[in-house]
């Protein structure tokens, strides 16, 4: 079980009627993540992802305008079909990153999948050092894109 | 296998005839860590492990004086008996911590312990995000420190 606080830890929850198992590939295979990872019209041009702890989940994603913004993470845990994590604090191999420039700020991606009746109850956190990282990446969209995203996935996924 | 970047990860790596098993129980229990942890006469007046990706691994170190250096790290990857990853840039539940104060800086550790036939090869390494918390590490005593208190961990647990 993941302790959530309020005022440190972004949230989303759905429920949906997919197996939890699609979830899981969605998020763990590139070919599906430039699918859904990011909210139409951006796109996701690049995505690589290390499956193990430690290992790398790197993504660029490009605006409608073709400008491209990199990202580097570092999963932290991995339970198969059930609990995925990880950090942009660290790099690969959990070697701490140097520094955060201006606006960007270290979080913890946490997701939580549960097998249901109908299908699954998924959970999205985002998890912040301070309430103003928090405050920042809410007033960034998280919730809605997050959302938005997650949209994508399921339509994707149901597909399949 | 842990690949090194000398410029910034520091190493230390011990021959030893003690069974690896009794490397990893001197790692993972704090009755143990408190004969073991710090170079005598300082003592480690408090311990605390929850051994599981996520949790707390947190000491409280006590000088000769009586004056106590609390540390809190967070637990990245435990591999029974074989490897075990933590860190200081995250709090428990994988939270990145705020912010670090002056002469402090993010590191993450790793030991790794394989069983030889004459007992284990340990090896400890302090993985960072710069070359100048590399040279900070270092200049603390990283090198010394660690082989002395390994030392006292093959002493201590030799006899048990």
């Amino acid at each position: 079980m993941v302790v959530i606080d309020p005022k440190l830890d972004l949230v989303i929850e759905r429920d949906v009627d997919i197996p939890s198992k699609l979830i899981w590939e969605a998020w763990t295979k590139p070919e599906h993540l430039k699918h859904w990872f990011v909210p139409k019209p951006w796109q996701l041009s690049d995505c690589e992802i290390d499956l193990r702890p430690g290992g790398i989940f790197r993504t660029v994603m490009c605006s409608p305008e073709g400008e491209e913004f990199p990202g580097v993470g570092c999963y932290l845990e991995i339970v198969e079909g059930l609990r995925l994590s990880w950090t942009n604090c660290m790099e690969p191999g959990f070697r701490p990153v140097p520094a955060f420039g201006e606006g960007d700020f270290p979080w913890t991606g946490i997701i939580t999948i549960e097998p249901t009746e109908k299908g699954a109850k998924y959970t999205a956190i985002a998890r912040h050092a301070s309430e103003d990282a928090w405050k920042k990446h809410y007033e960034m969209g998280f919730l809605d894109g997050w959302g938005t995203c997650f949209d994508q996935l399921v339509e994707y996924m149901r597909g399949r």
